[in-house]
């Protein structure tokens, strides 16, 4: 049995609000807040437990994440289908992406929606790509078996440079 | 079958360089790139298939960037850890973060190895930290059923705003 820790901070907010689109997910946070927390319990679980992402878990916020990415991915798909087939509509998209951020995808696709009956056609196409995309085509086994792997290989990274750049200080004195 | 679209943008940096770890795991992109993409294919192929990640996979992309994530939580951890047991390790850790950014986990990690004997230490321990969270405690499936819930939510939620938003309109007219 191991004992978990228990983070609580209230105020994580998700996105960073860059405006127009550069940046998409960011999962921004202040360690200040932890400096101001007190109530940090120890409890007894299989498993190291971390709370303090405000009301989610670890997987709901990186859930979260991997929405946005998935609307960044469906806008590229169909930009990329109207290059060819409707020049008009690609156009109308490319200038909408650089006016509104995605970093918030549900709020992109809302705005886009909104802006005149053509945009919303683009929009409704989006929705659906994404949602294709996420349920049908995205590689759960490969992400979680690459994720595992880039964990390993970044530890032996990590320390293999460390020790090369001391033992080579080393030889030098 | 279905046609794919393959978009090829050869310099898309993954990761936001905001400095002292205010964010983190951001995929910044231009879409002003796109319209500088002349080299657009259409090829036939079970599922939409979106290239154009540089070198690398949407897989890859997401794993790169929950492998930041995973960072994040580790320090989270550890820090927790520290703050009942071992106050002066604790407060190295906070400093450094609050001097250094999180948004590459690996540069982190590498960068807190050298600062100091203590602070390898602390180094070792996320690094340990981190693998076992990835490995082990991390809910893969979880991740993947909250995603696939997201969307299918999400695009219900954006369609059923816009008809009452429209239907407002309507009625008010």
């Amino acid at each position: 049995m191991e004992s978990s820790s228990i983070l609580p901070l209230s105020n994580l907010s998700i996105f960073c609000q860059k405006p127009h689109g550069t940046t998409f997910g960011a999962l921004p946070f202040s360690f200040k807040q932890l400096k101001t927390t007190s109530n940090i319990t120890l409890t007894n679980c299989q498993k190291m437990h971390v709370s303090g992402f405000g009301e989610a878990s670890p997987e709901t916020k990186a859930a979260k994440n991997l929405h946005n990415f998935f609307t960044y991915v469906a806008v590229r798909i169909v930009i990329a289908q109207l290059a060819d087939t409707t020049p008009e509509a690609h156009k109308d998209l490319l200038e909408f992406v650089d006016r509104h951020s995605l970093n918030d995808g549900d709020k992109f696709c809302a705005a886009l929606m909104r802006e005149s009956p053509n945009h919303k056609k683009l929009a409704m196409r989006i929705l659906e790509v994404r949602s294709a995309y996420c349920n049908r085509d995205f590689e759960w086994d490969n992400l979680e078996r690459l994720a595992k792997k880039m964990a390993d290989e970044a530890n032996t990274k990590i320390m293999r440079d460390y020790v090369l750049e001391t033992s080579h200080v080393d030889n030098e004195k």
